[in-house]
């Protein structure tokens, strides 16, 4: 048997270790008595709008084609038409023919890795950071290096610029961020890619900017969001509809390379190998087509979005309120649906076990390579937020003592 | 960049490449001028039964639910229901816990690879075979070590005892047989089994036996399939609803790890390790629910495929009288939807491109680690089988001269 899997199946992410935990609990006390803020299960339905498309695509398109193979990269309408969305939204410029249709954004993360590093290349990432960046760097052959983030949670740049070697492929980026709820503005995204250009000058090889992007609708401020391959040519994205639609169980994504990418066309050779090698034969069908089909109709899209958006700023609000009423110390999140909040001791995973007596399900920092903190996802029903008031109440209390 | 996968990108498998070549056609030419045989892509649409499922499920269950993150191994209830259904079709003895739902077969292969092997490990295979596996097998630092069959295009019994070593960790087979469309009878699985349990006492360690069974339904003899985790312990069981419910492009399957297999826990939480690796969260969620919806109704289940294989074997039977009656040498298919025929020169590959001259796509041996055939796919309309017959008498006679 192959060791160093059997040893990541034996321990599964502590987030799912959670899931499955409150499944369970679930069962025993009622689905009310548990306040479940672990897994980032998106809890606002998917509109009517994507359920329409889908029962339309069902009944009306020829099965044969609606569930056939399509292009190992995705269908080529699809791929275009996720390539004039982007450009219309962001005024970027990008190519169908250099979009890959992916099975959700994890699928993206892992191909990119295996297309783009050979053994010992290094990825860098500020932590705190989404944890199965480290299992795919390293199921990669790569090496995650992790940077802390100033006070602020946003990214120390004299760090990165001292971090940069010979052996730096890629820095990842994530915003707005699992599991802090940051927002990287173009400011930011302007002096990431300096430090990035001068690297590249100095080392002679195109150090790649990959932007992971499932929350980028989920945004709670009134600014724009910095599009990264407007500021930096050698960059990609991936980015899932798991988040925005609500489709997590779907696995539907997309890896957009920039077209003004180093050797742009081996990079999507090397995405297209590296998704073959690791058995994605294609993404979904019936959600590509529907994918073409949501982008085609702007207007109920952005009302779907403003719709989730308002739901989950409603819950942000009202859990920020709530903690920060009691006395907890929190991270003031932009975007996604997470709350970092500072432990009530050292020893996060402690805390959390604590937390677990209180039947709060909140996941350590640790999982995200930080210390002190735990992740809070607050897309849950409003009273899982109300009720778990008097719990969290109790926990601040037991440390006060 | 990654050089392997970049090299696998930039060379897409000769199938992909006749897929892509004859769309290209069919919009230079128009579709009826073109006779496809190239790829196994189902032509016959998925029945009105799997269609209601999936639009009840979209229009009455909770999409919160419906859409979101299973458990990574699946839902538990769709677990349960593959591991009766298997064992109420098969009388085997599988259990839902060691049931992983994955997206489609390839994706349950490359995990079961990873898996199941340590760098340099072998797999050993009967020639010809799908090309894929040589791919999963690489990438997960594996070497597939290819075994001539005999003249039947059966696996050579004496062969495999001479080939298995301390290295050999897995046998695959694939039973009905693609490109071959060969079939392996009880006694034929009773035959490898017993060559692997002698080997697995010799060198004292589990040689797996990994049965790739997409075509499971496909069979058009009046023989049981015989299940083989019902012969040989340390066996699983890789399966895609691809071709027997037309669902190519959807991407849903599952691995059955017999509760026999040494250490069949850590087995599971190996197959757990490497899907997680290899950034595959959960199967599509939809179609999940969907499996469990199939399999509860045996009597419209049993209905679809009886549809399906009568229509395949009617196709089966008049490619192959048209094509002996011009005097092709073919393998008599038993199962599956592929004709194995002799190339009319010694260079199959020269011979698959001639034949584009005419038209038609057909598949060389090369593909499938094997000289002298090509590969034929029955999936598709009549008209395409009658309206080839004149180019492939032409093709013929071409070499008769």
């Amino acid at each position: 048997m192959n060791k160093k899997n059997l040893e990541l199946g034996k321990k599964p992410s502590a987030i799912r270790e959670l899931f499955e935990f409150c499944n369970q609990k679930k069962k025993e006390l009622g689905e009310g008595k548990v306040f479940d803020f672990s897994i980032g299960n998106p809890n606002i339905p998917t509109s009517k709008f994507v359920t329409d498309i889908l029962t339309n695509l069902l009944i009306n398109e020829d099965p044969v084609k609606l569930h056939g193979y399509t292009s190992a990269p995705g269908d080529m309408d699809v791929r275009n038409k996720v390539a004039s969305y982007l450009n219309e939204t962001y005024n970027a410029k990008l190519d169908g023919n250099l979009i890959f249709m992916t099975c959700g954004a994890a699928a993206g993360l892992a191909i990119c890795f295996n297309a783009l590093l050979e053994k010992d290349d290094e990825v860098i990432v500020y932590a705190p950071y989404f944890p199965e960046y480290k299992v795919f760097v390293e199921a990669a052959h790569g090496k995650l290096v992790a940077l802390d983030s100033d006070n602020d949670l946003l990214p120390d740049l004299k760090l990165l610029e001292k971090s940069i070697n010979e052996k730096t492929r890629l820095l990842i980026i994530n915003s707005p961020n699992n599991p802090s709820g940051m927002f990287y503005d173009e400011k930011m995204i302007i002096a990431l890619s300096n430090i990035l250009k001068k690297k590249e000058i100095e080392y002679c090889h195109p150090i790649y900017l990959l932007s992971d992007e499932p929350y980028r609708e989920l945004l709670y401020v009134n600014e724009k969001y910095p599009f990264v391959t407007n500021y930096y040519d050698d960059s990609l994205v991936c980015y899932s509809f798991s988040k925005s639609l609500s489709l997590p169980g779907e696995r539907i994504g997309y890896i957009a390379i920039n077209p003004q990418c180093d050797d742009a066309q081996d990079v999507f050779y090397s995405v297209a190998g590296a998704a073959r090698s690791l058995g994605y034969i294609s993404a979904p069908s019936l959600f590509q087509y529907m994918v073409k089909d949501v982008l085609d109709d702007k207007k109920e899209l952005e009302k779907h979005y403003q719709f989730v958006r308002e739901g989950y700023k409603t819950n942000r609000d009202l859990l920020y309120k709530s903690l920060t009423g009691i006395g907890y110390e929190l991270i003031y999140p932009y975007g996604a649906f997470y709350i970092y909040m500072k432990a009530l001791e050292k020893d996060e995973e402690h805390f959390s076990e604590i937390a677990k007596e209180y039947n709060l399900l909140i996941v350590p920092s640790t999982s995200f390579g930080s210390k002190g903190y735990v992740r809070l996802c607050y897309a849950v029903k409003k009273e899982t937020i109300l009720n778990s008031v008097e719990a969290f109440k109790k926990l601040y209390k037991r440390y006060q003592k």
